[in-house]
């Protein structure tokens, strides 16, 4: 009698906003799950779910990945700053460089060639004026980091035969986000009756529910065993409702029944503020399933836990 | 009665083959010298190069140039591996990635916008048959770093105005070069009538001599302060005699009058050996001045520590 090995995905990240909701879509998905992270940050994972140590050091990297085998990795750990400070650049490199190149080492040794990876759509800057995009300008630092790891991982794709699929990523929310971000800031307003200021507003955002992302990173992995040779591709995973800062607050205010009062115009637009975000190729097989008012909905109804798979 | 303030240089890597010599040339072109290394590697430093020490973190760097206050950045610290093992990836990107990082963060700090780094041909990995090869493919992971380094580098381009000229480096040979590279065990060789195994020995090499690399690093940031907007700009340091390996063994054996003995085809190419080097845009008012067998002899004639500058 034979018997089916279970699909290993190692997973970074794991105790994320996406991350932690990734685990349960790869679970439900029939992949067992290994978390490989700090030893603290493991203490939140749920049982069934493997916990690999981080310490640091490529070696042990290496040996955790020889030991768990994955059949693909998903690296969604990540440093995020949207404005760093000097004193941030040391954690910046090492979470969104140092970390990935070590994984990468562990692909190589364990032979495993799948890889999924979150970069952002930041790491394509387009102004007011559309351009034709596809080239690479950083929004920051932090998308500057995530182009460098790209880099690291084109020399694994020819000296390790990697299949790597690197998602890049728009805002997204949904239940579970502990981030103090837009979304929880207009819905919080649409409780509580706050009166928000903000800057002129007509900015575009491309809103993806966590679930949504999700399920592009499972497809992302179906993508990359696809892939007959090594390689490395690069899609966008958009939410196909894009809106302006003040179509965001019209759509709280249809999901929640309650009118919003915003001064607009009140603060500045951010430094190098993203006015009209990347429009890259979209994750082949895989589309949003979740409206933008839906999902607000469904966190505006169930203080902002709500499940919709 | 006005004082003319004498150009600063920050130079990383100043203890190193190139950078040691690149320090006499700045000196010689008139520059004031700040060395940032390691507190230990800088004892080496001649009388009159400040010296600026390197404690890892990224302040102390933003403060270091904050005081120097440099005019230009010649960045050559670099760790180089042919081929690494994992035990290396930590110093790989230490080294190669976020020492560049802090730097930046420094210049940004300290308003100086003129970077002179120095990268490899390496980044940019030709096969046996030539290709159009502008683009980025990395021999090793060296090299991955190394283009790693010059995509956070385009942030800065736009977020501090940085000026940058990237140079591409070649094989470097001449005095003061203590790696047991190739031109040191072919004098050897030559010298003590060791016999020698090489590969077949078909493969380009595009050698150039250190004190022309050093040249180049000077015009190169004369080039830099001449750009009137922020900006990249990549650019090749190649020797312009391009020889195979058997044309060098030829090259010494006409600078020393002595015949080498090799055994061609006793070992096997590198992996992914570069069969023919990259040819990129050439550095502006910039060309080599040493001929190979005029620097060979040099080296030959005075025991490896000849100065012909």
């Amino acid at each position: 009698m034979e018997t089916v090995r279970m699909k290993r995905a190692l997973v970074t990240g794991a105790t994320g906003f996406i991350g932690s909701r990734l685990v349960g879509h790869l679970l439900e998905d029939g992949w067992r799950v290994g978390a490989l992270g700090r030893a603290q940050s493991l203490e939140a994972m749920p049982r069934g779910v493997g916990r690999i140590h981080y310490r640091g050091d490529t070696e042990g990297v290496v040996e955790a990945l020889q030991g768990f085998r994955p059949d693909a990795v998903f690296h969604l750990a990540s440093q995020f700053v949207v404005e760093h400070r000097p004193e941030q650049v040391e954690e910046l490199i090492a979470s969104n460089v140092l970390l990935g190149t070590q994984l990468l080492e562990g692909m190589k040794a364990s032979g495993c060639t799948v890889l999924v990876n979150a970069g952002t759509a930041w790491q394509h800057l387009r102004e007011r004026e559309p351009w034709d995009g596809a080239g690479y300008r950083p929004v920051n630092l932090y998308a500057a980091t995530k182009q460098a790891f790209e880099d690291i991982a084109a020399y694994y794709v020819e000296t390790a035969g990697l299949r790597a699929v690197m998602l890049q990523l728009y805002d997204t929310y949904g239940p579970g986000d502990r981030r103090r971000k837009l979304v929880r800031v207009l819905l919080e307003a649409a409780a509580t009756g706050t009166k928000l200021k903000m800057s002129a507003g007509e900015h575009l955002l491309d809103m993806v529910h966590v679930d949504d992302v999700c399920r592009a990173f499972v497809q992302a992995a179906a993508v990359a065993e696809s892939m007959t040779l090594p390689g490395m591709q690069v899609y966008a995973v958009s939410g196909g409702e894009r809106r302006s800062l003040r179509g965001m607050v019209e759509a709280v205010e249809e999901a929640t029944g309650q009118k919003l009062e915003v001064e607009y115009g009140a603060q500045a637009y951010r430094t190098r503020e993203v006015m009209h975000p990347w429009e890259g190729p979209q994750l082949p097989g895989w589309r949003p399933l979740i409206r933008l008012v839906e999902g607000l909905q469904a966190m505006a109804g169930s203080g902002a836990d709500a499940q919709i798979q």
